[in-house]
């Protein structure tokens, strides 16, 4: 372009829907601020407000009262070791998000601002972090579901250099009750996970695949703007074919269980222990992250008691393992509330002497914990 | 699936990142309220606040106080025409979206909560929500730009039935300063626009490209974390030729320019004057949605002066006319703040004889009008 154009003048405009006066708005940039000594201060400006909270997992005790000089709020965390953070404010009993902070990210109806802490290359936060290494690209696609009788919506990555005709393994990822088919690529950071530790060389290239595991929705609510849309016949464990046959049909898809993961977090886990159920040695990677793994609501009988005494999932259990998958990837937090259901279920394969391993992290029932689940199933699939 | 596998028991749980305990959080989802005489009311629990006030474009003059009873504060708009509206809450002066409205939108560096309000098929509000009709599927892909010397990210918008094979023309569709790869997908409701008026016959199916505009990032700050990254040699509009590169290679275009077409809002107006100017006969469609169409930003002159003392760029667009496009669409609203510029852009156009359309409308510089203007031009393409 000549120089005659160069001289073209942008107006730097943004449009905002309040309008043209508007154009960029100034907002305090101060926060989050990390600090040199591993803490991190966040400040909210409220001179009108009688009292600010913060709550989050980069918190003192999860909550805290912010501190009013001069009418501008803070608070400053302890030491935080790399990962992703979140918080949120309360203004006067009112929730608000971090003006400063572009980040945040929803989780079912809630929303946090986050933060993410990393130090060197490779540690955790990094993980989670975009850098400058080649990237895999997401689509949201829609596919027919016949089982279910209607089109739905799932996510899908596919690691860099995709696009060169290669085929890939394929893992399929699922999310915990109230999720959707956007909850791993939001909280999960999915994308990031896999950009790096492929480009780490710790995981192998794979394409990963994020269906919407709520059999009565199409889509995220955010996309539609209503939920529980349908009645189906069957369950969505049931119609999980519909979703195998759309990939397979629709991307460049290495077969076999030795190419193929199924894992998933919460309710996830559960779909996943009972996917497999339905199609033994299809997979030859299955994790559970914190699943919840059920059998009769009803019972107070445990989880290992129960499934022995269930002649048809005791069958379906040992057909899994009669396959002998490569790797039956167990992993739960100290605090989880399904932590007794999931020992249960390990009594239950340690005597049936079912092969499994077991990661019991720190922690309860959060997406901390099933980031890093992720970065480690990865690490182990398809080698 | 057998009886026995259905007793299974899905444990309903949120994996917040707060913790096992909130598991759904309890909301209050009284807000918005679509009342019967077509006003809205906007409802938020606040006992503490002293002071609550609502902006946004569906409050009477953007702006007002909010009542409170008993600890509730309300305000009814007034009657709504068909439309995506949208609206904010200060608490004691801080900004906080609705926590009971999950509808929520960013534009730039600010968020605002959403509603859509539809009263019959084929209304504008209908055009914006999703419906029961085939769902296009949207990519967000890394491509290289060796122009401007990065891998960059772009979202790009493939028609229902785009899998079965045919070739399909496309838009290359741009977004205004301050936004990213993003944004019409977001605001500009891309997605639902296109499936809605395909559904509708009303438009032909299509391809949408939406690049990310600024030659000094990669990708939306939202996605990497950051702002102003690269330091380019050359301009946004001379590496074009980088995205229709990779547009004609990864995808299923027809090409020539009865059906390629390029249209952009306000720096994105400016761009798609620019990269037509460097491009004549490329495009056969042109849309300039309240375009910032400027010279030299230091001269006082009116723009049809300033064209008409630039011999280069009279030549350009000399071609541009002589290459006869099937459709240059100039469209702002009457209180735009770049009505004059267009004005002037419009007198020149004049002068020459050369044939374009002028669409113009109520309203200033906001996504409302480009929304309008995307849905107006869209059922003009390729035909």
């Amino acid at each position: 372009m000549k120089r005659h154009i160069l001289q073209l003048a942008v107006l730097l405009m943004a449009g905002t829907a309040m309008a043209q006066e508007a154009i960029f708005e100034k907002r305090d940039t101060g926060s989050p601020v990390k600090n040199d000594d591993g803490t991190v201060t966040l400040r909210l400006k409220a001179p009108e407000a009688q009292k600010v909270t913060v709550i989050g997992d980069c918190i003192e005790k999860m909550h805290a009262e912010m501190k009013n000089t001069d009418g501008t709020w803070t608070y400053t965390t302890p030491q935080l070791a790399p990962e992703l953070y979140n918080y949120r404010f309360y203004v006067d009993g009112v929730e608000a998000l971090d003006p400063a902070n572009l980040e945040r990210s929803r989780d079912v109806r809630s929303f946090m601002s986050t933060f993410i802490i990393s130090r060197e290359k490779g540690d955790q936060g990094y993980l989670y972090a975009n850098h400058d290494i080649p990237h895999g690209d997401v689509q949201q696609v829609w596919y027919d579901s016949p089982s279910l009788g209607i089109q739905r919506r799932m996510s899908i990555y596919t690691p860099a250099g995709y696009d060169k005709g290669k085929k890939y393994p394929v893992l399929y990822l699922l999310h915990g009750a109230g999720g959707d088919e956007e909850a791993w690529l939001t909280l999960g950071r999915t994308q990031q996970i896999l950009d790096n530790l492929i480009a780490l060389g710790k995981a192998v290239p794979m394409i990963v695949v994020m269906p919407n595991g709520n059999a009565t929705d199409d889509a995220s609510p955010l996309m539609t703007g209503r939920e529980h849309k349908n009645h189906p016949a069957t369950t969505y464990q049931e119609g999980f074919g519909d979703i195998i046959n759309y990939v397979q049909k629709h991307y460049k898809v290495k077969r076999g269980a030795a190419n193929t993961a199924l894992a998933g977090l919460s309710m996830g886990g559960f779909h996943t222990f009972s996917i497999s159920l339905l199609r033994p040695g299809q997979f030859g990677y299955l994790g559970l992250f914190s699943a919840a793994v059920r059998m009769d609501r009803r019972s107070q009988k445990p989880i290992d008691v129960q499934l022995e005494e269930s002649a048809e999932v005791s069958a379906q259990l040992e057909a899994v393992f009669r396959a002998k998958p490569s790797l039956y990837w167990i992993a739960i937090g100290k605090d989880d509330f399904l932590y007794q259901q999931n020992a249960g279920l390990r009594r239950y394969l340690d005597k049936k002497g079912y092969a499994y391993e077991y990661h019991e992290s720190e922690g309860g029932h959060t997406w901390r914990n099933w980031r890093v689940y992720l970065s480690i199933f990865a690490q182990r699939l398809f080698k």
